[in-house]
Formats: structure tokens, C-alpha cells, sequence
């Protein structure tokens, strides 16, 4: 931590901060310019980082040098993360996984049905929310329970793997119950109980990123799941809210290799909710491979016209089956497989 | 609702979206222009919004037209809502309340010694929190149960009321035991399941806008305690994320006025976290009253370097006072009391 | 144009609005619904936009139809504008084409041996700055006519050709003497008077996407130079900015199929602008051309540490080779040739 | 300036950092921890910061410490800069000086009779476009020299001061003809070109924040001014694009204080453009003097129907006059005139 000083800071406050430190048994160097001083710290972050030091007099800015993150760091972890979802589908590995369905499960059939052809081209999870959140009360809030049944009953049927959010501490029991990962949204990303729950359980976590989150808060999350247990986080990008308007988010494809270059984790991409368009997922998939993702979260419907919600992003089953067969050849390119 | 149709939709397309719309209960009209087409529908948007119309064929765009929220417009009801806080506070009226006091509850008599100085000064409120939504896993989490005794204790003891935040929805029957208002913090903003739960209860709520929630989605968030059962909601403007990095946070005091353009319900101002530089706190206390501000939310730490949370932007005890001093002459120039 | 009305219209302010209408030529159509009445006018976009009818006396919100741009549109050119750089270099065919070079031209020297190694490796064109725009004052503001000179005769020596920023509208005649491109840089692409003036004349421009600007801004700003005459315009994602501060920009890859659906111009992107740093560089070049991107822009460089301006984001030459032989194969992947 | 080194540095690596420092005639100094070791130099940042030095092997970030303007800071002048724009009217001094007037000069008439009902409101400079930077090559482009002329009459009819926007170099010689303060518009506020022509005049020029620039880079462009020797430098915060959308830009009120703690120069806002909404300025003016505004530009048009642009944002004369009065009373609360 560096600790700039103010041109005219006195020495009564340099001494003050430097005490300061030494009470937390810390060690720091005081150099001295000649436009301003600054007082360095190294090691320890923790500790300086409850200090708030910018409050001090005499202190101009206060500057971190240190990630904030442990567990997620490649630091920490040099080698990168599998995660296995069960059923030998593993992510993070040479395999690019594509997770696949509708935004909401909404009755038995349609999923059934939507599971079916995601399968057959080439998806290896089935995805699809039972517990929606919805910015208006009066939307469609999901089937619950029932939901969950009706994506264990599709694994059943096909052999697919099930992703699915999860938004209320309360349901976590029920929801590990009939999933084999856990959806945190975005809109959720900081709710920090519910972080520290999924970081107890054993079920792989797959973590979106909020919209308003940079990547630090990103893993600093995905920190909060780690510390608490559970090593088996993939982090998602889904798009960040900027000034543009005509996509619904903007696709932060950036995040995917820097990511790769901070942490050990897996990262999958979203181009659904990342564009808001299904006009455009298709290629925003195959760039997001290219860029470098373990993985796809894509919205299918059979009717996308009749959808509960996020309707107009899903693709029909056929644009779908035409993405993998696009997405296998820019795969290769890259030294994939899908 | 108008939906604009593509310069070569076909008819069979148009006529696709009209039936739809006529199976829905609803009476479409269609406008047929040189260059394009528009299919607009009015009335029952709430039936109409479930409907992907962007995923039509031959449909460019979709422009909603009414507002999306009901109970929480000016157009469901047309005087000024007052919420109070008991003990004769009351937000939303001629008086501006001032709600005071540390980011953290961090031992009894801090707090007190906190709670007896903003007294002092004029402050209203005595917020602090008990449960804390940290960016790391590493920092300060709060006191939990403890720190919501704490802050009974000095309500107590001084007469002030208490406002303080809730994370989980396991905590409400505890938090409400304790507080007079219950605070959600932004990053819970969009954590449906609790604001379902705080529309339940009868303790008015204070809702802080998301960093990067617009107004209307702030309002469609004090929708989903409305359509509960609560109508004692308190809107707080606390700083939107930008690409501005000298302040913490961007204050977007526009939001005052534009909310007062739309709903009933009572606005306040939170400048601590909104700058993130105590420097800067009296003078966008003082412009938020100007902006129509009902109230303020203000950090003061007795000893802001030993504060576990937020001393950057804390402010000192005599500094407030001497703010509320300055804040209650432009109080008087606005019509209003402090 | 959609003029929505305030519920509370009144019968005077509507018949005022649609005489207004009418004076102007137009045929307005008003639409009567339970909640509120809209009114509505198709065709002549450009005469109703110059009112201000958000100001009028019982409009609520003016919603636009037109998009507000025409010869940049696809609907008045449906074929993909395929821009000549001479010597046989294509934008906007199925050849992808690379620009190369150093952000500043710096000296004879570099240039040309920077030149020669992205030629051998496979750009067709070659980028640097005479004229730089910089933040501040007191860092190196370009060679002027001197670095023109150079990259003149290295387009002598390899046969690449040149594109070049221009920044201030009396420099244009000189600037056009010596590149077969003109670079509109980020911070100009609102600079009316210049966009004007490179409307004249007929070289290509190509023109950068301002870091706070919308892809229909972008568009509005390529209407101009169209407007202007000159038909060759060359459209350039470069990365926007946003909350995101762990690179420089955040490149927003949505923005090329966006354009595509929109315009028939061109689409080149600069992932080193984009992210700023060199790390990232080539694995968003491929993910830029998953996008379907036209085009790429690369800092090169054959000693970063001594580069004047952007060291950070260029490439070494050595970099620079394997990434092109990555990029081949991507390219062949979605049936291009670079 | 502070090189922090990645855990894996080699002693290489670090020794040819030291000796580039030290082949630049700089001082480092290197703090060795345990987990990793920084480098740090202190003064004549200028020299270092043309070294990409994050291009360096071994690099992990860098990290500026000094401000990189000199002129524009407190640091260099501690009294604040009082502009002076002739017949007495100072920007700067204890009264807050009203810039009002039209958005565009449109005729002779309707300038004439805004001016007379602005300045007997109060105003003591007026305002209006005879260039008009305009989004749409097909909008209102001003009457250029003509409106100048019209400017100039009203000045002499009224005793008002004016203050006019330029766009390009070429007609500095013809603006500062007529104009007693040149406006540089926020699509020019990195017209490096432009900055560097209006350095070197001596007409007072008012600089307006561009959408997505921050407070440093408002900073660095003043610096340019004042670089060329024009030392009357007026900042004027207009609002920035964040995601919000209800009003046409975010206000950033804590750049009013942030810039007062960071320069000497006077600080003017303009809630016309800051909000977009006619109704909404008047607040936001109240709240911008509480913020510590030393001036206002506002928008007035007798008949903002007719208005030739952005009369969505324009305020009635008689709207004007009575916002003038409430004005009052708050500059009064914070120790000015009005």
C-alpha cells in the first residue's frame, strides 16, 4: 500500500501514520521527494486495509498494491480449474460446453421438448430458470419447485446436465436438491448471505457477473464462495450496463481474457443476456470462443414468440443447431473441441 | 404500446401481430406510412408487456408506452407521502430529516457517543449498520444481533429514531424487532425475494437506488414492497457508478427532481457514500436540499481513522455540526425546516 | 414520431398540436386510448424533428420512428460498401484486411523497419500518427508533415498503404497528399466542421467510434462525410468507456453485428485501443473477427519500451507474426481470407 | 510514480528498470517485500511518463503519483482565478454571474427580446449559437457570422456581455471579433487544435466538460489553454452519459467541489443540457449554486415551440424570472450575491 502525502503534510502527521502502522505490526518506509512524500507499506493488506487511511490528515490518496483476492488468484492457484457438473461434463477443460434453454422453465413439455433438440446438437447442460428475477412484480416469477422437477425429470430423460439460479438463502436446500449447478445472477452477485451460503454447500457455483461489477468485484465474489469452502466456481459475463441502448447490455468480451490472465477459474459467456438480441447471438458466440470462453449460456425456445420471458433473444431451435455447427469450426481454430 | 414494423414486412406479418394482439383481449390499430408501418395498442400494457414482440417477424422495434409501475406514480395518488418513522418523525412533510450516525455499529459506546452529538446538532435518525455488505470476505461483516441491540439501546438513551439495513431474509423478524426503519442497501436493490418479504411488514422501508439501477427500475423496486401491503416506502439517491473515478460514486441529484416528477413517495440524499469523500459531503448535503431533497442520510465517526468501515467519508462530529448549521439557512431559502 | 400525451391533456393542447402538424405539411393521426391519447405522424421525420415537442403543453415523451440517418442506412443501400484503399487493397470484401504500425511515427528508422515486418507478416496497410491528439500538452504531439513524408516513402518501399489521423481541418489538403486514408480519430468523430470537410474530398475515411458515443451517433457522424459526397467511409469500433478500469476501454464487439444489421459500410475494429493493454491484443483481434469484423488496426512496435505514445498496447513484431497466423485460421473459420 | 513488480520478477528485469530510471536522470528507489517489490521515483514525472513502462517485462502496473497538470492546479496558484469578461462582470468573485439566452441564434428579433428579458431578470451575459454543433447533418447548422453580428447588437442594445460557441480554428479570428468569452463545447473539449488556437488569444474562453471526460482530463484540458498563455480558463460542469436515460445527462454536482479542491480556476454549471428537461433546471440551478457554482448558463427562449433547438430544455422568460428570485435566496444561504 502506498500512502501519498500532501505537499504541506507535517511532519507531526507523517509520524502520526507511521506509528499508526507500526501499532498493527507493520513496516513502514517513508520516502521523501521533493514535490510530496509518500509512505509505503508491503505485506499484509488486510490489516492496512481497514484503515481508513484517505481520512487521515496530511493524506492526499491512498493507493492498494495488492489484489484484494486470495483464493481466486492465480497466485494462489497456478493450474486451471475443472469443474465437473457430473455425468464426465467438465468445465474449464479443452471442451467448450454450451449450456442451453429456455430463460424460464415454464411447463413440462416445452422443456422436455427444448432439452431434446439442445441435446442433439451438440449442448451438454440444460438451463432454464425456475426462480425468476423480474423487475417488475407483476411478471412471471417462476414455477418454483415445481420447475426444479420439471429439469430433473429432463436430465432423467436425456442425459443432460441442469444449471439453475437460485435467488432466496432460504431455497438452497431445495435447489442443490434437483440441480447440478447453481446459478447466482447478476442481479445477485454481491448479495453476499447468499454468497456465503453456496460457499458451504458441494455443488459447483456458476457465478454471473453484475451488471455494474468490474472484474475485481467479480472475483472478490467468487472470493467469498471460495473462502467458504466450495472450490468449484465458474464465472460468467454476461454483459455490463453502459450509454449504449441498442443492445441490451454491452458484451464485455475483454472480461474473458483478462480474467484468464488474474485467475485459475473457468469463465463462460452469455451472449443471450449479453446482447439482448437474438439477431446477434449467434456471432457474439463465436467471438466469445475465440476470446477465449470455457463455455456458452444460450437461450432456446421452440416458440420464442410465446415465452414467458426474454423472448425476443432466444433462438429457435434450428438458428441453434446452425450456431454449433458454426461455433465447432471457430472451436478448432482456436484449439477447442465442442 | 407501438410496434414498429420493418419497411418490407409483409402483410401476412402484420396481420400475424394483429391477431395476437385481438386473441389477448386487446384493440390494435394499424397505421400504414410511406416508409413504414406501426401496429399501436393502448391500454393493458401489463398483458402486452408478456409478449416478446421483438422476436416477431417483420417487427423492428417495440415502444412501450405507458409507465411500468402503478402504486408507486403520482398518477395512482397525487399528494405527497408521509412516512413516519414514530416518535413524531415524519419523512415526506415541510421538515427535512437528517438520519446520522457510523457506516458500522461497531461497540456500544461508540454509537452512543454518536448518537448524543448528531442529536445534538439537529439529526433525527440514528442509522448505523449491524449487518454489513462487505466487498471482501475478509472485512469487518458486522455485529450482527448485538450491534441491533446497540442501536435500541441509544434509541433509548437519546430519543432518536433508528434506521438500519437488512441483507437476508432471515433476519427480518429480528431487524424489525429493533429498527424503526428498515434500510435496503443498492446492491440488494434488486433482491426481489426481500422486498417481497419488507412489503409484508409494517415498518416503513428505506430503498437505496443500485449503482447502476435507472429511476424507473428504482421504482419498480419500491413497486414490489407497494403491491405487498407496505405503502411506507423512503427512496434514497446514493450515487451511480460512472466512469468518473475521482469521487467514489456519481451523485445524481437530478434523480431528486425527476423522482418528484413521477411519485409520491418521499426522496432523501445519502452524500457519504454518494461522493466517498467526507471533504465533499456538506457542501452535496447542502445542494441536495436545494435539488428537493426530503431528508439526508449522513456517516459521522467520532474517530473516523478507527473506523472499521467508510472512515474516508465519515465526518467528524464538529464538521457536522457545523453542516447542519449551513444546511439549515438553505433549508429556509427552499421553504423548508431543519 | 409518437407524441404521447400527459393523461390531463386537454382537448385545446391537442388541437394545438395537430394544427402544428398540419401547418408543417404533415398528417397527423391522434389515437384516443382510456389511460391517455398519442399522437402520431409518419414520413418527413427531418421537418418534425426540428420541433421541440417535448416542450409543447401536454406531451409527455416524443418517441422517434425514422432512424435519423438515410445513406448510411441499409435501407437506401442494401449491397456492403467495399471501400479502395488503391493498390488493389478492399475493405468490405471477404478478405480481412490488417492495418499496422506504430501509434506515433517517430522517426524514419522505426517506421520503415516496423514497415517491413508487418508487411512480411501479412497487413496490407500501414497506420501511424503525424499529428497526435494527447491528453496533455506536455507529451509528444507528433512529427506533423515530416511524419507524413515517412510514411509516404515506406508506402515507397513495401508497397503498404497508409492511413493516417487528421485532426485540425487546415491540415487537410496536406494530409491527403500523403495517405490513402484518413483517420478520424475518436475525439473528433463529433468534430463537425472536419467531418464536413473530409466529406469533399475522396479519399476514404475512416472513422473511429468517439469512447462515449452510440452506435446510431456513429452512424449520424458517418451521415455526414456520405452527405458531404464522399462515399467511402469506413466505420471503426476502438472500445468505449465504461465503469471497467482493468482495461483502458472496453471493447464493445456487439457494436459489429450491430452495424451490420444497420449499414452497408465497412467494420473495422482496434482491439489495442480497445484494451489497452498488449496482453489482450490478439485474442480480441480473433474474437473481433469471429464478430465479423471487415478489418483490423494494430499498434506495432519493435521496441514498446521506447515507443512515444502507447507502448503499453503495441505489439512486438515476433507478437505480432504468430498472432496473424492464429488469426488466419479463425478467418478461414467463418469463410473469410486474411 | 510507482512501478509495482510482478511476484516473479527477475533481478534482470528489475536492474533494467532501475538503470532506464537512472539513464533518465531520475532517482528510483527500490522497496523489496515479500511477496513482491516495487520501484518508485519521485519528480519529473513528465520525463517518466513517456516510458510505457506496464510494456516493461516484469511489470505488473504502474502507478502515477503526481497530478499530471501544473497550471490549473492549486498546487501552482492558491488564490482563485477571478475571470473578467469587460464592463465589470467577473466570474469568480463572491457574486454568481447568470449566462443566459438561447440555445441558437436564430434571428434578430427573438435574440434581441431574450436579451432584454434576461438582463433585466438579472443575467449578466448572454448566451447563443451562432455555430451549432449538431448531431444530424440535416439539422439547424447556425447562422455563423450573421448570428455573431446579432450577439454583438444585443450587447450594445443591452450592456449584457456575451459568451458564443467556436467549432473551428479557422473562424477564431472572426469569434473573438464579436464575443467577449469563447465557449469551447464538450464535443470539442479534446480539440487539441483548437485549445492550442485559443491559448494563444487573450479572450476569456469558457471550457465545457465533454460527456465521458473526467475531472483530470477537464483538467489537462485547461492546462492546454493555459500552456499557450490564456490565463482566464472558466470550467463549466454540463452534465455526463451514464446509463440513466430519463434525463438527457447526469449533472455531476461533485465535480463542482472536486474541481474547487483540485484548481483555482471558477466553476460554472449549466443544468439546460445537465438535465435536458425544462422542468428540471430550475432546481438543478439552485442545487448547483449550494454545490458552490460561481456561475449558471441557462437556456431561455421566449417561445421554446419555435426554437430552432433544444427547446425541450428552454426555459419561458417568465420562468426564468421567477427562478432568478428563489436563486437568490439560496446564493444568499451560502454567502454570495446574485
Amino acid at each position: 500500500m502506498i500512502i501519498v502525502l500532501k505537499p504541506n503534510a507535517t511532519k507531526k502527521q507523517i509520524d502520526h501514520i507511521v506509528k499508526k502502522m507500526e501499532k498493527l505490526g507493520l513496516k513502514p518506509w517513508l520516502s521523501e521527494g521533493v514535490e510530496r512524500s509518500i509512505v509505503g507499506v508491503i505485506g499484509k493488506e488486510d490489516v492496512i486495509r481497514t484503515l481508513p487511511l484517505e481520512g487521515f490528515p496530511g493524506v492526499e490518496k491512498v493507493i492498494p498494491i495488492l489484489k484484494p483476492y486470495k483464493r481466486a488468484s492465480l497466485d494462489f492457484k497456478k493450474t486451471p480449474t475443472k469443474v465437473s457438473a457430473g455425468g464426465g461434463v467438465v468445465i474449464g477443460g479443452k471442451e467448450i460446453i454450451v449450456m442451453a434453454g429456455p430463460c424460464s422453465v415454464e411447463n413440462q413439455k416445452i422443456l422436455l421438448e427444448t432439452a431434446k433438440v439442445v441435446k442433439k446438437s451438440g449442448a451438454k447442460i440444460l438451463r432454464g430458470g425456475a426462480f425468476k428475477p423480474r423487475t417488475s412484480p407483476y411478471s412471471f416469477q417462476g414455477l418454483g419447485e415445481v420447475g426444479l422437477k420439471y429439469l430433473a425429470e429432463a436430465r432423467e430423460r436425456t442425459g443432460l446436465r441442469v444449471v439453475t439460479e437460485i435467488m432466496d438463502v432460504r431455497t438452497l436446500e431445495m435447489v442443490t436438491k434437483y440441480t447440478d449447478i447453481i446459478q447466482i445472477g447478476a442481479r445477485n452477485m454481491q448479495n453476499f448471505d447468499l454468497l456465503k451460503e453456496v460457499g458451504k454447500v458441494r455443488t459447483p457455483v456458476l457465478l454471473k457477473r453484475g451488471i455494474a461489477s468490474t472484474i475485481k468485484e467479480l472475483l472478490m465474489s467468487a472470493e467469498y464462495i471460495l473462502a467458504g469452502g466450495n472450490k468449484d466456481v465458474i464465472l460468467c459475463e454476461r454483459g455490463i450496463r453502459t450509454f449504449e441502448t441498442f443492445t441490451r447490455n454491452t458484451l464485455d468480451l475483454n472480461a474473458v481474457p483478462a480474467l484468464k490472465s488474474l485467475t485459475h477459474l473457468p469463465v463462460v459467456v452469455d451472449p443471450s443476456h449479453g446482447t439482448g438480441r437474438w439477431g446477434l447471438v449467434s456471432v457474439m458466440a463465436g467471438a466469445a470462443i475465440a476470446a477465449g470462453a470455457d463455455g456458452l449460456m444460450i437461450e432456446v425456445h421452440p416458440n420464442p414468440e410465446e415465452a414467458f420471458s426474454d423472448g425476443d433473444q432466444s433462438l429457435l431451435p434450428a438458428k441453434f443447431d446452425t450456431m454449433m455447427k458454426s461455433l465447432r469450426k471457430i472451436a478448432k481454430a482456436v484449439g477447442r473441441t465442442l
